[in-house]
């Protein structure tokens, strides 16, 4: 057939592209009032009318992202079908060479495998120094803790706020290590800039833009999770946002995804980090700890997160799980954080990759 | 077997097609192995070489289904785009006339909503006759009723089998109505069709195969109820799968998917009217009882349907549901179905059409 | 078993409560170890020791919200079960009255189906005004239009900001309607104040807790739509969190949630308008556009969600659809407007309600 | 039969119970209704009549399955609380010890990961042989390949039959492997019986009960997958059926479950090992290429299996992957397959197992 020979000429002269399949009884009319409509958009247009049907190749565009229900909708349309990716910047196409975001010694989606380690939210001073001291020693190298905890009921704990954070910091500073804390509004980041050295995004906040625009405007890297029911398509495009602010340093988190199952709390889709790794150049750590909701199969679930491919892991660890203001019953021991760290080690080198 | 030449024939005849957006950095070998096998598929290859990659267009095809990912996983190759839909008998293109099927008056799939109600299961003579009369008297014309129940605990009421197939054709023909009882193995289908007028699929035998094949064998109507986690292309398929056998009166419905909300059994999937309307030529009706599985929120979703376009509806209808042998608690007592009934006979109008 | 009685006893004082229920192995340590920390958490308990297991009943409790793995974790421990719903304020227990939110002459809640429709963002002057035009002499009784804009994409329209709005006012004004516009930060209240009625909450906000504490300082109504893999119960308890804060004038809004189907944008859970009606007292209206999408089914939808018992709609009109800055496809055309109110005017008396 | 019958006694004889939490306006004539509907069921019931509310807890039961919608649609009924499972013979209550299921030498369940491999369907007597000769010297203990295959279209192959089935029994035994094949009837069994040493349920089939119970009344072992959409309750009750029927050899096999999310074909749900360890004593293993369906995948999927405890993986090898007639994208070549066993080799020590 003629058509797609033509049709295919058309796509290739860019990225951007869509291809329209019109249906068999669509008359001239109908054809005409799609090239218009396309033509309207920025695309050169290319026909090829077969025996049966009519296709019709769209390259170009003015530049901005398309919405393939504009062309779906008008009259004749059989079906449209988009060859472009809504994102560049996060893509392996854009920069074939994994990204490493360094800060000082800790390079994070090099051939180390990073641990993240520390209690869900900082709750005394020597709460945080207690934990620090064990993550550390058991080879964790960035202290987690929330000094501002989104909670989905308005009656929960809800941090300690500055003082959270000047705790996390001494702490961290005492035992060597790098740290990070959750922003959950743009007005937070100033104070939080003097302490924090990776902001981290919440699965609540994936998609808020206001907040994603204000992080790509400063320079400190970015921990993005994965929103309860984002594909990872949208997940990379709220990486997007953040780059196309100017922010390269980007790090994606898996934390699981909501599905019908009633046993974990969220299902840990362990195929994002295979996925991910081929879409896009960002580093991709877990955070097997959200993910399942409770302490006994957060080590299974690492393991399999470092087996998988993971360039790390973000797990709550408490001194006193069972005292813990929030999300205790997914806390770990700290020895049992020592035990998961030493399988961590056999395992990585299967793959050609160590644990600190 | 006939049927099948027939329609494959069909198939190859028609426009199943396939775009194969090449990588970048692909080069002539890579082409090559994509072109061969093309070749071998069948298709006539349409090769169009831009200046950042090259697109193929493939067509034609030796007439079989296509697994887009055996192209996918060739080296070099970016993306893969199915042009062709997997099923055609079923579909609009093969037939724009709506489908109606008849049983003596009864028409489904015409301007008149058809009811079918009726117990989940037969209990008893006495049982299935009072509920054939209330039905009957409020407008049902096809009296449904369970003698081999698919039930998820071994330990849970099996049905009455042939007793209740016997029962439930006897009250049906008192009453002046149609019958519809749910099959699950094809060694029943020679009992059963001195019985039931309709055959019935469940949720869980729609990807059943071998019982798919053995209703296209045959030839009363069958109702196919989509899966709990069928997309509406999946059903089409096994809908296609029956008429592919030679039976094309096949009535399809919905009961509702799984999602995460637990507040319903079922996510009752109310888009799935307008969707399949569109897509397919068949009758399409609506189970609200299965959908909801509790009985206060029945009639919501019965009026919803048929609102949204339902061909049909098929509720269950109980005597004295406290007393059921099974989903009793998603069962209408006789009155509120009366209420119902008259509720849809004032919704009906509002799209032209009519309810018993 | 005497157990269960003393159990229940106990529960029965209070609406917060808990059931645990231990393993038949578990000894008098582990057991001890339960009793202090449910101590601890401000519960009296109560043991009952029957023949194969121990079971304790938790009544009262410090107030706060309770998380059920706490124990669950516990060795020992086999099932825990929780007894109280996590919000307060929305809940039918709190207020068996439903809320009706009055603008003037405008009623949300009450016995009239309330119509919401504009475009997705305002464009210009000229076009608000002419939509506005068309939907007021329609029936709506608010106009809907964004000034600010949730894009997944960072390259797409992010709307006309402060003029925006002045341009709804305006056109609303002229045509005797009420105005209706997104809030995406708290930083945008003040503004917004001047000239919206009713501030919207988009689904990707529902859970930004920073957005909702704001809202509920002030006292404008506030439409909440769902998360898009939002559970009835986060959805309620995002209601509460504005509630908590002082601000009672909260109308739901389903607007579909996220499923396995691909034929639908979003799957409109049409059982939310029933279910939500039982357990709360707040108004909730559909969002048709949004959920599937594409503008031909929008109508179907719009008609279900009044049959299940909505308390009004809120849908996307554009005078030109095909030329729209975003969400063209799923937005009516002034007449498809007109016949669907007529539609809709034929359904609603058949459950006792009008539409204006 | 008499395993039923003793199933019974246990059931009946155990810790069945609900909790009912009555509304705080409900009567005593709501409360005589409830008392007499459970005393219908068989319970003992304790009532605690509180300030504001009554609760009544239920135990004991006439030991057959229960619904507590039956209770929940009763006036005056706030909620209800299943204390109850619904499986026994599958539980780690009714069994601590693992089932290890032994073929010979074979022991799966036990320290060693059982890996089985194979080609999707047989397809030649040569194919097979060459699969069989490669995967055994790679460490594989068992022979996949299927003679009757379940399609989703009607026009794909379906399999050798009789013949495919010596074929792979053959290859097997010059190999020293046991064979493993899938069953869609229950009219195949006789036959097969000859040539396969593990019977497969497909997930498609998982609640075909007709199925299920006629597995049950023989004695091979049997791969049970989880359905699409299953839950790991539900699929606990399908190998409940098996084991009612007097055959305890039940594996389970995990194969990805249906999300929204697009770039997988399924999603592997990794934490269903853990999980299923905790609550069953039945062996549990990984099926990472229908999880996945694209074989570059395949390998961190079946290595995060088997890190996160599975006890075994079935994994598709071709000789000739794209030739295969079903399934060759998800296939790996049989150096692949020889690399991820080195890798799997290396994991396994980590959690004190062993690959062959």
């Amino acid at each position: 057939m003629k058509d797609t020979e033509q049709l295919t000429e058309v796509v290739s002269g860019s990225d951007v592209g869509m291809v329209i399949v019109m249906d068999g009884a669509a008359g001239p009319d109908e054809l005409g009032r799609v090239r218009e409509r396309l033509a309207a958009m920025g695309f050169d247009v290319h026909e090829s009318a077969g025996a049966e049907r009519t296709v019709l190749g769209a390259v170009g565009g003015n530049g901005g992202p398309v919405d393939p229900r504009e062309l779906q909708v008008l009259p004749g349309v059989k079906e449209v079908l988009n060859l472009s990716k809504p994102y560049k910047l996060v893509s392996r196409s854009f920069r074939a060479e994994p990204t490493v975001i360094e800060l000082d010694d800790v390079r994070i989606g090099g051939s180390e495998v990073v641990l993240m380690a520390g209690p869900c939210g900082v709750e005394s001073e020597e709460q945080i120094h207690i934990v620090a001291e064990h993550v550390a020693k058991a080879g964790a190298k960035i202290l987690r803790g929330g000094a501002f905890k989104p909670r989905s009921s308005p009656y929960s704990f809800q941090g300690l706020g500055g003082d959270g954070l000047r705790y996390l910091r001494a702490a961290a500073e005492a035992n060597g290590l790098k740290t990070i804390s959750e922003v959950m509004d743009p007005s937070q980041l100033e104070l939080m800039s003097e302490y924090v050295d990776i902001f981290q995004v919440g699965a609540r906040n994936m998609q808020n833009f206001a907040l994603l625009k204000a992080l790509g405007r400063q320079r400190r890297p970015v921990l993005l999770k994965r929103g309860l029911s984002a594909t990872i398509e949208e997940w990379l495009m709220s990486a997007e946002y953040i780059m196309a602010g100017g922010n390269h340093a980007v790090i994606l988190c898996e934390r699981g995804i909501r599905t019908f199952e009633r046993h974990s709390r969220n299902t840990f889709d362990i195929s994002a980090f295979p996925i991910v790794k081929k879409l896009s150049h960002l580093p991709v750590i877990g955070d097997p700890s959200h993910a399942i909701g409770i302490r006994d199969k957060v080590a299974p679930l690492s393991r399999a997160a470092v087996a998988a491919g993971a360039d790390g892991l973000i797990v709550e660890v408490h001194n006193t799980p069972e005292q813990a203001l929030s999300d205790g019953p997914q806390s770990l021991f700290p020895e049992q954080f020592v035990t998961l760290v030493e399988q961590l080690r056999q395992i990585a080198p299967a793959i050609g990759r160590t644990v600190a």
